[in-house]
């Protein structure tokens, strides 16, 4: 047989890392098989209830805004003793009052520190995000570790941070590295030159480790939350990050790192992180790279080559690193003409993150299919190799007829601003494609809004005699790349739109201020601070009506 | 007014490479305006009806077995002396009978040359099947040019080469290089240790080039036409590619190279690719790379880093390239129990493309779906931090029970292997993550057919201590890894499943015999063979009763 006993604390609100350590140490006294320790909330309760530790008295009695201990042990004095060390446990692990004064609101808070630039909030997440809209109010930057808080109120708390200058970090942002000073879950590492923006904590700790293992540092390190780049959110928090790092001395080579962000807040920030004057490694997991490099964008494959590379760029002299192009060059619209199907998917490829819309006769994710026998419209690259085309007439890459053609239908589209070839040289081919095109090309340039760009593969062994097939093109005027990644790199940074820079720019004193800072939540999270020689004031903060919902609610409604 | 002339010549059939020139050199005579030249198919009477070319007596007397030749000239005049030029032009293309013999099947060709050992065909697709199955009786290696081969042909005939040790490139395969020898499409290359096998022939080109022109060169390149990757086909050509190439002396690296395979075919190549003692770079286009590197597979972002790649491990020293790992070493399964959700993804996406089934708690192309409560099954890689197991507890990298107890059921399970689990240090976590853990990785390692491997994130300066945190998993008898990626390429090339071997391999004469090969179709592919001094046979094929169906399916039932 064993014994259940157990202790209803009414309003004794503690935080829940406090409540799991004290319910880790009490399964430890002797005598004790199991132990629980929560606010005795519905869920908590069917928690406990799941675990046979819920006598019908905690059931029957205890509310939301209580605290529960119950303790399962052989024998009853076990079970006695074990309950009269709750408050010794306590008081070691600072779950309750000790001396120093802690004020009871963030308002009271910033009183009481007026320097204060930052709140952290760990509160539960049906809390946050009105302690964090009283933080915007009040000025201040925030890191909101706490998750489930709502979508809506994630996107509100952005746009009204967006337009104040402030930045708002997470919700669900587990770790960020502000200074040099860890808010979070946050290793300890040397500043050095890389500054990190990503949408995870685990992938921010696992690149900051390897940049510190590598013997290099970090400047900064902001963390967005898992869902600031999806489609609702739009990557506010990762837009402000990249401009910050942009503007930040410190910071000499840029990480941005998530999961696959949804497609068009990839290519709003892909466009802005090309106009940053500092290579910027990106490392979406599970994403297919356009290249392995497009203007200063390196595209890695997944954390570990994200820091690797990072470390290797800021180890590079300044004038190594790839130029940023004068953009805009490129105001209208790219179709591609390819004699060889690989060549046009690799081509697609490497544009689809950045062009939209983009279509194609291939079939790619992210590009509208379409028929390559319909005039092009948007960004169009097309295979006129396929199938579709090739029925009763020879491959393009042996009667170039076809392609003439459609070159002089995107030359007469007056939003066409470049047109993209491919001449493939080798035995069995046309052996001369040059004097083909060439003409062609010229004709095109005609137009000094228009730009040709040729992807030449061929050797100068093979029977068209490279040397004189590029020069045949060049002397038309186009710009010959012998790969399809050198022309991708090309025109990438020069077609995408323009970046709209943001209304309110974060200032840079966020950086240049010593972090003082208000922490609401996790006791943990204040020491750790204190820890970091950090000014910062822990709120003694308890759920509005001691977390009784219906009331809340009753209180909301008479303020208002 | 324009004039509209036409001939028909009733059964003289010619390729249509040289009627494609001959309506070309027809329409630069003078005052010809355009003109068709055609053999006399319905498809391409409908194409001369497009083009306002076709007479009405055409339309009425013309058959599939006749050639037509229309023009469309100024006067009548200039019309008649342009077809009386198409004699002289069809001499000077070689398109008619010159001095030399050319016999007139595949048969009687290789009475002539019994030496051959190689058949090109680049006859139409409707005949291209029944020609390469006698070459396959005849015991050639097959290179198919033609494309438009029903695709169960294509599996028929690939599964008897594959009885027979013969090797068939395509359908729709648009060049290779054997032993230096350009077969349809193909760039001069210089010879050196780089061997490709590509499923796309502008692809194979691209690398082939790019290789050249970087100073290196090219063994061999297989060819193995488009659909080869594709569950139908099953990669017989591209897994036949790699074990010649993985035996072929005069390679040093190997690069597979195409669209993004089926996955269970990718699966198949890659674990035979882990076999193979050479590096080999895999450019799978629109792929996620699953890491930089495994084992002996360097994954590359496209054509251009492929060939990069390829020479720059074939410059490396012997000893500087990883070696092969001793396999079969896990023959169970592989269960990760993840704190961080980005490793725990990384994980996943590493090990997707090798391990199936492989479940997740995560979302992921290729990854079955499960929530994180319910046991595992197959392959599982489980993220504990998920929405769905933290409600009413604390993250796990703060509290390890919920892993504690899910290790205790993955060891319980005698299918499984390896346990993955990642341990996160830095401020705010767990302060000994590893005094909780290591009692349960000795106690897994009870079972000596059990295996931990554990990915350590964090640095030297962490409050946990990095050192005796490694200390006290390794004294427990895990692997510890400061890595995912390096974790993956410890687990991947053990875990994997051995492949088979091919039961009928090519034999390396296939290298070894100087190419002696019979042309059937495209006149330019035997011209080009001469001219790399090849002996050759151009067969002077012409379709079964002139072209006719109707005729050959009653030809065909009578020989049967």
């Amino acid at each position: 047989m064993t014994v259940l006993k157990s202790e209803i604390r009414r309003g004794a609100y503690a935080d829940s890392i406090i409540l799991m350590q004290l319910q880790s140490e009490l399964k430890r006294l002797p005598g004790v098989l199991d132990a629980g320790v929560v606010m005795a909330t519905p869920t908590n309760l069917d928690l406990l209830r799941a675990s046979d530790l819920l006598p019908s008295a905690v059931a029957d009695q205890a509310g939301g805004d209580d605290l529960v201990v119950v303790v399962r042990a052989e024998t009853a004095a076990a079970a006695e003793e074990a309950l009269e060390q709750v408050d010794a446990l306590m008081q070691r692990k600072g779950a309750v009052a000790t001396g120093d004064f802690r004020p009871h609101s963030l308002a009271a808070a910033i009183k009481l520190r007026p320097d204060a630039n930052w709140t952290l909030i760990s509160a539960p997440g049906r809390w946050a995000a009105q302690i964090a809209r009283e933080a915007l109010e009040l000025g201040r930057h925030l890191f909101i570790y706490s998750d489930n808080v709502e979508i809506e109120e994630e996107i509100a708390l952005k746009r009204d941070a967006a337009e104040k200058g402030l930045l708002v970090m997470g919700p669900d942002c587990g770790t960020a590295l502000i200074n040099g000073i860890g808010f979070g879950f946050a290793n300890r590492v040397r500043r050095g030159p890389v500054g990190l923006v990503c949408a995870a904590g685990t992938g921010l700790q696992a690149i900051a480790s390897r940049v510190h293992e590598l013997g290099a540092g970090i400047s900064q390190a902001i963390g967005t939350g898992g869902r600031d780049l999806s489609a609702d959110v739009g990557g506010r928090t990762a837009r402000q990050g990249l401009d910050l790092l942009a503007r930040d001395p410190g910071t000499q080579v840029l990480v941005l790192a998530s999961k696959p962000p949804e497609k068009k807040v990839a290519a709003q920030l892909l466009a802005a992180a090309l106009e940053i004057e500092k290579p910027v490694v990106v490392s979406f997991s599970g994403w297919s790279a356009p290249a392995p490099q497009i203007g200063n964008l390196y595209f890695a494959r997944g954390l570990t080559e994200a820091a690797d590379l990072a470390v290797e760029l800021a180890g590079r002299e300044q004038d190594q690193r790839p130029l940023v192009r004068q953009r805009p060059a490129l105001t209208g619209l790219v179709r591609g003409l390819f004699a060889g199907g690989t060549l046009a998917l690799e081509a697609v490829q490497g544009l689809s993150p950045f062009l939209a819309p983009l279509y194609s006769n291939l079939t790619a994710p992210g590009v509208a299919k379409v028929p390559g026998t319909t005039p092009s419209r948007g960004h169009t690259i097309l295979d006129l190799g396929a199938d579709e085309l090739t029925v009763g007439r020879l491959h393009p890459m042996l009667d170039p007829q076809l392609r003439l053609q459609r070159l002089r239908q995107e030359m007469a589209d007056p939003e066409v601003s470049l047109v993209l070839l491919d001449v493939v040289l080798g035995r069995g081919t046309h052996s001369d494609p040059a004097s083909e095109l060439a003409p062609a090309i010229a004709e095109c340039l005609q137009r000094d809004d228009l730009e040709v760009v040729v992807v030449l593969v061929g050797t100068e062994e093979d029977p068209q005699n490279l040397d004189s097939t590029q020069e045949q093109l060049v002397t038309a005027g186009a710009t010959v790349y012998r790969t399809v990644s050198a022309a991708i790199d090309h025109i990438v940074p020069r077609a995408i739109p323009a970046v709209s820079p943001l209304a309110c720019p974060v200032t840079l004193e966020i950086f240049e201020d010593p972090v003082v800072a208000i922490n609401i939540g996790l006791e943990g999270f204040y020491t750790d601070l204190l820890d970091q020689q950090v000014e910062a004031v822990q709120v003694d903060w308890r759920p509005p009506a001691g977390g009784n919902e219906k009331l809340v609610s009753i209180l909301e409604r008479m303020k208002s």
